[in-house]
């Protein structure tokens, strides 16, 4: 799907970063310890990631010389969020490469593009359908049965833009209230559990996964990552397996995150795509304290066109993410012993606002 | 010795570091994973600590307005290196705290004070003599025995301004080559293994040391550190205990590291201390990798009036420097599996300069 240009930076090069939050933060302190600079684009003036970095440009997406500018310090470009406008991204891809391929998000900016991808693949996910109108949603619900979780086609996240429709549920309200019309209508999953697969692509399509992660999610928002997930290794390679296939059908170049369900089927476990992120992910910031190299440095030497690492884990690794309040209690966290600590910088503790998070690893258990 | 203000620092405070090197690199990021700000001081415009921090003066130390403006814009101030002028810490300390005690740098930069100070502890050191002429020079070498090395009092390291004296050596020419009148000789220490203790103390007096790390130098520049060190843990115990009495002696707040030398006694190996670093150190490099909080973050959190962690260690470490050349090596070091590098961002690799160190983190074995 992608012919992207070759990049392979020296130390001292700089990679410039779209987006200001904590993702971009915690890349630009990973290409920091590989002696590279970033510059970070951002609208907001309190971006967490201006922190870190001596070079930022704070301005509007729709600025069109702000980005020319930015572009032009800067040698190779990429993103920790995937709403970036494509007209942005063909403006600064003009100018320079960027990286992962942009066209990769007009496709996993749209939940119905993205599902018809995997299901191309001959990856399974849960049953869907294209929602368009009252009508068809009616059709819908008919043919995939409830209960079902409808979705907003694009720009949702950490539980915005869905709902789950039961059995009773008045489908006119629930249409009326999402206000679209572009959705999907997910089958409810009966999951076992939720894991995710951290997996870099180099320009040379090598494809290394991160051990597969299970997470426990709280109000839609990710709560508790462990690591190694409690599934047979035989469902992590087939788990590794499919995350491999979406990055080499992409044609990927960086860090992605790709979010399974484990359902009971007849003859065991199956693995149902829910979902996928091309950019690091909330889920696999267990790699900062539990493995030799973390994802934010394997996506930025995927991005340099550096050697991916083979990381090795450190143990068994949990981590909690800190919400919005939970954030006043860093200081109990600081004093319990083995606990890494991550505060991301934000002023305001907004509810379901992401603060930062702690890393416990532990031996192994063999 | 010191009387230091309680600092207790919230997240988004700034703390000020004097000193643009990978030590101040190092200490900034750490201090940005938890969510606190730094703003750096360095007269020198390529210093790699301003790639990572939005904020820094660039300023020669004898430029009082630059120190008083940088004081202001900071809540509580510390350094990456001990040779700051008593005349600088002043300026600072007037306005916020400086920390650690900069009266401990009037101590530490002269060896002769700071083994006379060790001594009056208790603490066994290599026999020493004050050499301030080529008279006593000669005096000392009659008292010491040969060989033996003299050191400048201050402003030595890295192997800079010493020199082995053997027998035979021309007295003369070795005292005209140092060019000093303020010098030490030291009895030459056959010593089975060099090893030193990173100890952080904090306000309250609580000392937590990382496990003992043992040495290897090359041309007078560290090469490989591993820890755990090869020794008895009632060694390591004794080791640690000479970093806490040091450290409570001095009323120090922050991380120290205490240079030792193993050497053979008549009922076994005996400590002898040979320098005290009142800063984050090169030998504690390995914890940024290898245990749960670096030193540069348990610097930050003495500093911050944080709890100090206890840290965990993850497995048996070995941290290699990359000096000079060795720099150009960065992609057969980012090949390799489980070895974490980190790059100083320096631009010239100058024959005996620091540009980076590598961490291989392996399961302990018991």
């Amino acid at each position: 799907m992608s012919g992207l240009q070759r990049v392979t930076l020296k130390p001292g090069d700089t990679i410039g970063i779209l987006g200001g939050g904590q993702l971009g933060r915690m890349l630009a302190l990973a290409a920091a310890r590989l002696g590279l600079k970033c510059q970070v684009f951002s609208p907001d003036p309190d971006s967490p990631a201006f922190d870190v970095v001596q070079y930022a440009t704070c301005a509007e997406y729709a600025e069109v010389e702000a980005l020319e500018l930015f572009a032009n310090d800067v040698d190779v470009i990429t993103y920790e969020f995937e709403n970036i406008p494509s007209s942005v991204a063909a403006i600064l891809a003009s100018r320079r490469p960027v990286v992962p391929d942009p066209k990769i998000l007009e496709l996993t900016q749209d939940r119905l593009m993205e599902k018809d991808f995997v299901t191309r693949l001959g990856i399974p996910t849960a049953a869907y359908a294209d929602v368009s109108s009252l009508q068809t949603l009616r059709d819908a619900v008919a043919r995939i049965g409830l209960p079902a979780v409808i979705k907003t086609r694009r720009f949702g996240y950490d539980g915005k833009g869905q709902a789950i429709i039961r059995e009773g549920c008045d489908l006119d309200a629930v249409w009326a209230e999402l206000d679209t019309r572009a959705a999907i209508l997910e089958a409810f999953v009966p999951f076992e559990r939720e894991i995710s697969v951290i997996a870099a692509r180099g320009y040379d399509g090598q494809v290394v996964c991160y051990d597969v992660t299970e997470n426990q999610h709280r109000n839609h928002i990710l709560n508790v990552s462990r690591v190694p997930a409690a599934i047979s290794e035989e469902l992590a390679a087939r788990a590794c397996g499919i995350a491999e296939t979406i990055a080499n059908a992409l044609g990927y170049v960086g860090v992605l995150a790709v979010e399974l369900f484990v359902a009971p089927g007849p003859d065991g476990p199956v693995l149902l795509v829910n979902e996928v992120a091309p950019r690091v992910h909330n889920s696999g910031h267990w790699t900062l304290d539990g493995a030799s190299v973390s994802q934010f440095e394997q996506h930025i030497r995927a991005v340099a066109g550096w050697p991916l690492a083979q990381p090795v884990r450190y143990g068994a690794v949990t981590m909690t993410n800190l919400i919005g309040d939970e954030i006043h209690d860093y200081a109990k966290w600081l004093s319990q012993p083995g606990a890494t600590v991550h505060l991301y910088g934000k002023r305001n503790a907004r509810p379901g606002r992401k603060m930062g998070h702690v890393t416990v690893v532990e031996p192994e258990k063999s």
